[in-house]
């Protein structure tokens, strides 16, 4: 395995505005991830970032993240040491030591867990994740499109409560209990899940996932720099769609079931007047309805950003007079295969509805 | 260790009914670990029953009982196996094996559930408990009340799945978390609970309660067979009092949070006629309202019992029309103290309610 590549102070403000994009509203605010890891590279800790293709086939590669809502998040701020608690269960679970750390989800704060444990553990960060953007179920991930095994997952939180889930009968049931848990806990853990094999990240996780987010975040501050459009900038980079621009006026936000869920309405500005989208969340954007009809659909990535500074914004974040632009990001591949849309589609966030790309209409009208 | 006390056939059935009439309504109908616990003893299997005295003090007890809410423990019948895998579990997470088994609570279903672990793993039963009765909840343990290590537990249900507790804050946090995986499972798992040692047990339990329950059943068996009141004959044999007698006219039932909580009504017959006793239960009955105003709580025992046979009936088997006899039975002296009431009297099930004795006024009248 090769060194990496050493991930810079910039690379970690880039890393912050990028995660926040790919978060889709949620995976937890990056800031207070961020400011850990700043704090950790003041006291000389630095963070190697490793192509997923360096691993050897039976490297054990740690997934994690902190789970719950993001809401209570704002209130309990990012510990390293609570993370660090579920890794070292994990280590002593399995019995063996892991060699490298991944994102589970590559949005949000989620972004930002690996190389908190990166620093804290002298492990290399793999340059994938599992989600490919933030979601708000365990069912949504990679590694349960490709029907690994969904255990065993290790819990901690900020008192002295530790479990090991041992044994999951599905994916769902993992989902389920480790809900229920985290929600008693307060609707906020950290988690080390399934651990994985280098062959098992090499072939079922989104690849490249956190280069991807730190050329976001770069491309976004370039943007700025050079007082270019950042959302104009970013759309170009992605290949995304620009779907919506206006105003906050309405936030319907509930932390319920372990979820920040609710909906956003936002009134239509300039070109948009007279119109309205409002989308609906479950931690994440999951379903924009354009004027009551549905525009966009999970798992494409629905993104609510600053119309001016081109940054995030999140579900928890959210208020009234928001100036905003609405985007659509490409899914990952996989997401789109049949299974993979089965897990992740709007159908799997309870919704009546098919799943259709807004990158289809844009080939069908070139 | 001696051997103990091979408990017989006739043992058995006094212990269903014993148990029945100790778990308060709750503890789960011991009806299936019975009939369970008939097929291994068909099978050549036979259950030794311990004194406490006879354990070293270093002796590893486990302390098992099937958790959830009695109704669904009405679909999804007792099976040994998955209480087997739970204790399994335990064995591996602390690197030991145990010497003996005993019930968690006595009362119900769980009286049986240390006999069906006895059975397959071939190990004594400790004639002690940690609740005297049947509770809903942790915290109500003698081990609770003494405030030993509230940790680790597991836990396994019918499917594939399996949880460790490896740490709790305290028996508060513990009970939170189990309650939300177990509702979670379907508010049916079998639980291993925190492995006490022999002087643990010695010093932190309900000394004797299996043979207590055995002299009930046996108690209440004669009393049939002479055709005597088998009500009378329990009073009798354990100082308790009879507090009503009617006929159920209403229940208010519903599986909520992992329990079964509601109220039965039962309108006076005979010396009762007018009057009405109206009883709230969280699983096991907590506290008796007569006409409206407190008559017996938590912690004494409160049974309802079928005026005729003298067997007990379970919150989860009240129906309209019984005619039922309403009796209270002293509760263990270690729950009388002032941790003991804290943690298992009326304001632990959430009544602004102080406790006092039936038996105090019964004393006092003398």
């Amino acid at each position: 395995m090769t060194d990496g590549m050493e991930l810079t102070n910039t690379d970690l403000d880039d890393l912050a505005t990028g995660t926040w994009i790919l978060g889709c509203g949620g995976g937890g605010n990056p800031y207070f991830g961020y400011l850990c890891i700043k704090k950790l590279y003041r006291e000389g800790h630095r963070v190697r970032l490793i192509d997923p293709a360096q691993l050897a086939d039976d490297a054990l590669v740690a997934c994690v993240n902190q789970m719950g809502a993001p809401l209570p998040g704002e209130e309990r701020l990012t510990d390293p040491r609570v993370m660090a608690k579920a890794v070292r269960m994990m280590e002593e679970h399995i019995g063996a030591r892991f060699t490298a750390v991944m994102p589970w989800e590559i949005g949000g704060g989620n972004g930002f867990q690996p190389l908190l444990i990166a620093a804290l553990f002298d492990l290399p960060v793999v340059d994938a994740d599992a989600m490919g953007r933030a979601f708000p179920e365990a069912t949504m991930t990679s590694f349960a499109v490709k029907d690994y095994p969904p255990y065993p997952l290790t819990m901690a939180d900020v008192r002295d409560n530790a479990i090991v889930y041992t044994r999951a009968a599905s994916w769902h049931w993992l989902e389920r209990m480790r809900r229920q848990t985290c929600t008693a806990l307060g609707a906020l853990a950290a988690t080390c899940n399934p651990p994985r094999t280098g062959k098992e990240v090499k072939e079922g996780s989104h690849l490249h996932t956190v280069t991807q987010a730190l050329r976001i975040g770069r491309t976004v501050r370039e943007a700025r720099q050079a007082h270019r459009d950042p959302i104009e900038a970013l759309l170009a980079l992605e290949g995304g769609r620009r779907l919506f621009a206006g105003k906050v006026v309405d936030i319907n936000r509930r932390t319920t079931g372990g979820f920040l869920r609710g909906t956003v309405r936002i009134a239509g500005l300039d070109g948009d007047r007279g119109h309205e989208l409002s989308i609906d969340f479950q931690n994440e954007f999951s379903v924009g309805f354009l004027d009551g009809a549905p525009r966009v659909t999970t798992p494409e990535l629905i993104c609510v950003i600053d119309s001016v500074s081109g940054d995030a914004i999140g579900t928890e974040t959210l208020r009234y007079g928001q100036r905003v632009t609405v985007v659509a990001l490409p899914a990952p591949p996989l997401l789109l295969t049949p299974r993979g849309l089965e897990l992740t589609g709007p159908r799997a966030f309870g919704y009546d509805l098919d799943f259709t790309s807004v990158f289809a209409e844009t080939r069908a009208c070139a």
